[in-house]
C-alpha cells in the first residue's frame, strides 16, 4: 500500500556505486545552480545524479554517473532547490483528502507535509487518524502524521466523536507514519500538571519522536515557561515578534505561519532580518490553507516568497522550509537539502524571488512541470464509516429550532455570539428579543444558531442565537465542518430552513449547505467524515466559490464568512460559543444560560 | 550502577510544577548573563531554575522558583554557558579509564563526549566495549559511547584479539549508552562497497544512530562523494579549508579538531570566519588527548578558546562545542543549551574570550569550582579478563629478537621503517647492514623494533628495523599501546634490553617501559587492557613524563616521540609499518619481506 521509498541504508549499497560511477544513475541534473541549505551557498554549475530515490551524488560533474539509461535533464541556468517543506498543517482545512491535498500541491513545490489530522480524529478517533496516515503513506510526496493531541479539545464543554487517550497516542507512535505528537492545544492542561496531557507528551518523547506545541496566547509570562518545560518543542501560535524571540530562547522552534487566513511571517520575520537571532530555529508553515487558496495562490512557495518580500534572504527563507523543518523532526538526513543519501526532491526555479515552481521532482521523480501535476495520487479506499457520519436519529423539523422562552415571559435577554469580521474571537452580546405564542423570536440582525449533535445519533439540537453575519429573508447554512468536535453547526433566519439544511447534510453524508426560500442555493459535499471530499482541489474551490455567493445572496459579506461559521462550536476560544452541551462561556470555561435571569 | 539522570519525560510534572511556581526547584543560579546557544544571544539577568537534574525555568525572574531548600548562586556577573561537548574522542587516548578521563576535563567544563572506544575493541572486542560503556554511565558527566566500527582497522594484514562484526555492531545498538558508530575508518571498503561496513552502517541508521566518519585522504573527487554517499554523518579528518568545505556540502557535519598532536582548527575554520558558511553544520572535538595536555592545557576549553583566538565569534565558537553536536547526535533536546527540560549542564566563566572555567554544574549537582573537581567518578569493577591481557605464551630471551640473514650473505639491504619528526607517516628506507655470525646487525641509526604478540600467547616474535629516533647505548623501549591491534611494541639497540622491556609488560599487565644498562628507567603501567590506568591523570602525566625523560635519556630527542613508537603497528598509514604478521607496505597494502632480494 505504501508507495514506499527504500531507507538511506537499504539504497546505500547503490548510491555509492553510482557515486563511484560502477553504476548509472536513473536521474541527472545538470547546468544548473545548485542552492545548498546546508552551507548556505549556491553552487553553480553543480550538478545531482540519484538513484532508487535518493542523491547518490551531489557534486561539481555527474558524468561518470550517466549510462545508456540514464534521464539527463538540462537545468539551463536555472536554480535546483530542495522540495519545500510545510512544518505544521491540517489538510482537512483544506476539504481535502491527503491525495488530493498533496494532488494540489505537488505542482507548487511542497514535497514534504507535517500534517495534523486532528479533525477527523474528533471524528472517527484513531481509526481515522489511520486512514488518513494511511492515504498520506500512498502518495508520492512525503506526508507525515502528527498524532492528534486534543479530542476534545475542551473536556466537560463538548462531547467528540471519540476521544484521544494517552494509549492511542502510545499505540500510534510504532506506525510507521507518524512523526510526532500534534499541536498540544491544552496549554492550560499542560501548566497545570494535567496527567493526560503529560502522559501524552512523555509517550512521544520515549519514541523519540518531536511533540508538536500550540501556547495561544499572547501571555509571556510564567506560564509560558511552565509550558515550555512540559516538552513542547515548537509553536506555530506566536503573532508578534517578541513571541517568535520567546520561542526560541526557550530551545524550541518558532513556526511562523502564513495560511489562507493566518498572517504571522511579516510581524514575527524581524526576530531573524531585524534582531539577528539565528535562524535555524525557526521554520515556514501554513497551519490551514482552504482549497482556493492552492488552486490560485500555491502553498509553502507562496509562504517563502511571502518571507522573501517581508526582507529575508532567499536563501534563509529556503533554509526555513527545508532543512529547518527537517531537522527539527529529526530528519534531516533523510530529506530536506540537496546533499548524498537524501530523498531526491528538487525543483527547478528560474528564479531565487519570485520562485516559479517550474519542475517538481520527488523521490527521483517528476511529479509536476509547469504548473500541472504529473504523478498518480491514489485514492485510499475509505469504508463506509468514514463516508457515513451524520448521525442525525430523526428527520428533523422546525420545531427542533424553536426555542422556548421562560414561563410567562413577554421579552427576554439572551445571550448572544457575536461574530467579528476578520477575529477568532467572539463578543459575548446580549439583546432584549420578544416572545410570541411562548417562544424566543429572533429579530434583526439576531438569527439563530444551532448546534445539531451527528455522532451518536441522539437527536439532540441545542439552540442559540448569534449576530454579525448580516443574513436576511428566510434562509440556513449549515455545515459538519464545526470546529473542534464536528458535529453541525446551522445558522438561519428561518427555522424551517434551518432543519431542511441539517436534514440535506444528514442526506448527503455531511459537508456545507445553503438554503434560502425554499431552495438549496449551494452544496459543497464533504462525504469523508463529513470534512474532506475526494474530488480535486479545483472542484472543491468551484463549490466553495458558490458557497460563498450564496452566502452573500442571503445578506452576508463579511470576509471570511464560512470560516467564522465553522469556528462557531471552538470551545477553547473567547468569548461565547455553542456546543452539543450548551451555551458556552470561554473567558470562564464553563457553560452557561441562554437567557439572563430577569431583574 | 548508572549514574542515571531521570528523562526529560520523567522529569516533566516536577519542571513544569517548578517553572509554574508551585514548587520550589533545587538550585537557582541569577545574577549573572545568559549565553543562549538557540537564539545566538547574550541576555543580561536571565536566571535558571534547575529541578531533577534539569533545567525548568530559563527566563528573566526565577525568584518564583525559590523555597528554603533551594541553592541560590549568586553569579555575580559572570556568564553562564552550556557544559562543553567533544563530539569526537577516544579516551584510550588519555591513557585513563572513562572514570579517571571525566574526573581530568570536568574542572575544564567538559560535560558531555562522544567517545570511541576502538582501541579495547581491538584487545577485548564487543566485551570491552561494554566495560567502558558501562563505566561510562556510571559518571557524573554524559559519555555516550560510538561502537567502533573497524576491528580490525585492516583485514588481513593484522590480528586483533577480537573483531567486530556487524552482528556485533547490531547488538550495541541497543545498549542504553550507546549513540552511534565510531569512525567509518575503512573509507576504501565504504567506497568499493565492501558488505561488511555497509552492513554495519545500515545497522547504526536502522536504529536511528549517527554514522560516524573518518575519510583520511585528502582526494576530494569521486572516491569522497561516494563515501558521503554509503551514511557516514560526519568526518573530523579534515585538514584544509576546502576539506571542511566539502564535507559540509555533502550534508556531512565538518568536525574540526584540536588535540594533543591535532592542530585542525585554525586551517579550517576560515570556513566560517572568511567564506561565511552556515556554521551550523561545524563541530568542534579533540580526538585525542594525552593526560599530560588534560592536566596542564585543558580540553573542550582549550578548543573554543582556541577557535576564537582563530577569529571565530565566541557565541559561534561556543555553538560548535554544545548545540551543534547535541543537534547532530539527535540530543539537541537532551543538552547542549540552557533552556528547559535539558540537563542542567552549565559554566559560569567571567570572560567569553579567554574563557576562564571557574565553576561547573553537571545535572544540576555543582562538579568542579576554581579548577578542582567536586563530584564523584566512580571506577568499574573491571574484571581480570580486562586487568591481565598480556598474553606472551613464555619468558622471552634476547633470542626471541635475533634477526637471522639469508644463507650464507655477509651483508643485506634491509627495508627499514623511518620515522619522520612531527608527521604520522613513515619512510619506506633501506639500508646496508652487517651480518655477524649469520645474524643481521643493526648499526649507526638503525635500531631493531619488534611486534611482540600479546593477545593469543603464540610467543611470536616478528623483527624488523626502524630508524629516527637517535637511540644509543643499551637500551629498549616497549608499549603494549600499539594501535590499532595492540599486541606490544618493542623498540631497542639490545636483543637483552628488548626481552626485559617486554617480560617487564607481561609481569605488570602492560604499559610503557623503558630500559638502559640491564635497569628499568621509567614504567607507565596501563593494567586496564594494556591501554589504560585507573590512576588519576595528574599521576599518569608524571609517570608520562618520566618515560620521556628516559626516552632522551636514551638518545632520542623527537617531537611526540612515544606517539610514533606507538603507531608503528598501524598498518592504515604508510608507508612502511609492522604487525604481528609480518612487514607491511602500507603503499601497497601488503605484506613484504624484511630484506630486498640480492642484486
Amino acid at each position: 500500500m505504501e508507495n514506499a521509498v527504500k531507507t538511506w541504508a537499504e539504497a546505500a549499497p547503490k548510491l555509492v556505486e553510482v557515486a563511484a560511477g560502477r553504476a548509472p544513475a536513473d536521474l541527472v541534473i545538470r547546468g544548473g545552480l545548485l542552492v545548498n541549505v546546508q552551507s548556505r551557498e549556491i553552487l553553480e554549475g553543480w550538478q545531482v545524479a540519484v538513484a532508487s530515490g535518493r542523491f547518490a551524488y551531489v557534486g561539481p560533474d555527474a558524468s561518470h554517473c550517466i549510462g545508456p539509461q540514464t534521464e539527463v535533464v538540462e537545468a539551463e541556468g536555472r536554480y535546483l532547490i530542495p522540495g519545500l517543506c510545510d512544518g505544521h498543517m491540517h489538510i482537512e482545512s483544506g476539504m481535502l483528502t491527503p491525495a488530493e491535498f498533496a494532488a494540489a500541491v505537488i505542482p507548487h513545490g511542497t514535497t514534504t507535509m507535517f500534517t495534523d489530522p486532528h479533525e477527523i480524529a474528533n471524528v472517527l478517533g484513531l481509526a481515522g487518524v489511520r486512514m488518513m496516515h494511511d492515504e498520506a503513506l500512498m502518495q508520492p510526496v512525503n506526508i507525515f502524521t502528527q498524532m492528534p493531541s486534543c479530542a476534545p479539545s475542551a473536556p466537560g464543554l463538548e462531547t467528540t466523536g471519540f476521544e484521544i487517550t494517552a494509549e492511542d497516542v502510545a499505540e500510534a507512535m510504532t506506525w510507521p507514519g507518524i512523526i510526532g505528537l500534534g499541536e498540544m492545544m491544552n496549554f492550560p492542561g499542560v501548566i497545570n500538571g494535567d496527567p493526560q496531557m503529560l502522559a501524552e507528551m512523555a509517550a512521544t518523547m520515549a519514541a523519540g519522536k518531536t511533540v508538536g506545541g500550540h501556547y495561544a496566547s499572547p501571555d509571556r509570562g510564567i506560564g509560558f515557561h511552565a509550558y515550555a518545560a512540559g516538552g513542547a518543542a515548537d509553536d506555530h501560535e506566536g503573532t508578534a515578534e517578541a513571541d517568535a524571540i520567546a520561542r526560541v530562547r526557550q530551545g524550541m522552534r518558532s513556526m511562523m505561519r502564513l495560511g489562507s487566513a493566518w498572517y504571522d511571517v511579516e510581524t514575527q520575520i524581524t526576530a531573524i532580518t531585524e534582531k539577528g537571532l539565528d535562524p535555524r530555529n525557526f521554520i515556514l508553515c501554513t497551519d490551514d490553507c482552504h482549497s482556493g487558496t492552492l488552486v490560485n495562490d500555491g502553498h509553502m512557495n507562496r509562504v517563502v516568497r511571502h518571507a522573501i518580500e517581508c526582507g529575508c534572504d532567499p536563501l534563509i527563507a529556503l533554509q526555513m522550509a527545508t532543512v529547518n523543518t527537517a531537522t527539527h523532526f529529526g530528519l534531516e538526513r533523510e530529506l530536506g537539502s540537496i546533499a548524498p543519501g537524501r530523498r531526491a526532491d528538487v525543483i527547478l526555479t528560474s528564479d531565487l524571488r519570485t520562485l516559479p515552481i517550474e519542475v517538481v521532482f520527488a523521490r527521483g521523480v517528476r511529479v509536476a512541470e509547469a504548473g500541472t501535476r504529473i504523478a498518480q495520487c491514489p485514492h485510499y479506499d475509505w469504508p463506509e464509516s468514514a463516508r457515513q457520519t451524520v448521525h442525525l436519529g430523526k428527520k428533523l423539523t422546525a420545531q427542533d429550532f424553536a426555542i422556548a422562552a421562560p414561563e410567562g415571559a413577554i421579552a427576554v435577554t439572551a445571550k448572544v455570539i457575536g461574530v467579528v469580521e476578520n477575529q477568532a474571537p467572539t463578543k459575548a452580546l446580549t439583546y432584549e428579543l420578544p416572545v410570541t405564542e411562548g417562544r424566543v423570536q429572533a429579530t434583526g440582525e439576531v438569527c439563530q444558531i444551532a448546534l445539531v449533535e451527528r455522532h451518536r445519533a441522539t437527536g439532540d439540537v441545542v439552540n442559540g442565537f448569534v449576530s454579525g453575519f448580516g443574513y436576511e429573508g428566510e434562509m440556513a447554512i449549515a455545515s459538519t465542518v464545526a470546529h473542534d468536535s464536528h458535529h453541525m453547526i446551522v445558522v438561519g433566519t428561518s427555522q424551517e430552513m434551518m432543519a431542511e439544511a441539517a436534514n440535506r447534510l444528514g442526506e448527503v453524508g455531511g459537508g456545507i449547505t445553503v438554503w434560502k426560500d425554499g431552495a438549496e442555493l449551494a452544496l459543497v459535499p464533504l462525504p469523508i467524515a463529513g470534512l474532506m471530499s475526494d474530488s480535486p482541489a479545483v472542484d472543491v474551490a468551484a463549490m466553495a466559490d458558490q458557497m460563498i455567493a450564496a452566502m452573500a445572496e442571503c445578506g452576508c459579506t463579511l470576509n471570511n464568512a464560512y470560516m467564522q461559521h465553522s469556528l462557531l462550536a471552538l470551545v477553547v476560544i473567547p468569548e461565547l460559543r455553542i456546543s452539543d452541551l450548551g451555551l458556552v462561556d470561554v473567558t470562564k470555561f464553563e457553560l452557561t444560560d441562554l437567557f439572563e435571569a430577569p431583574k
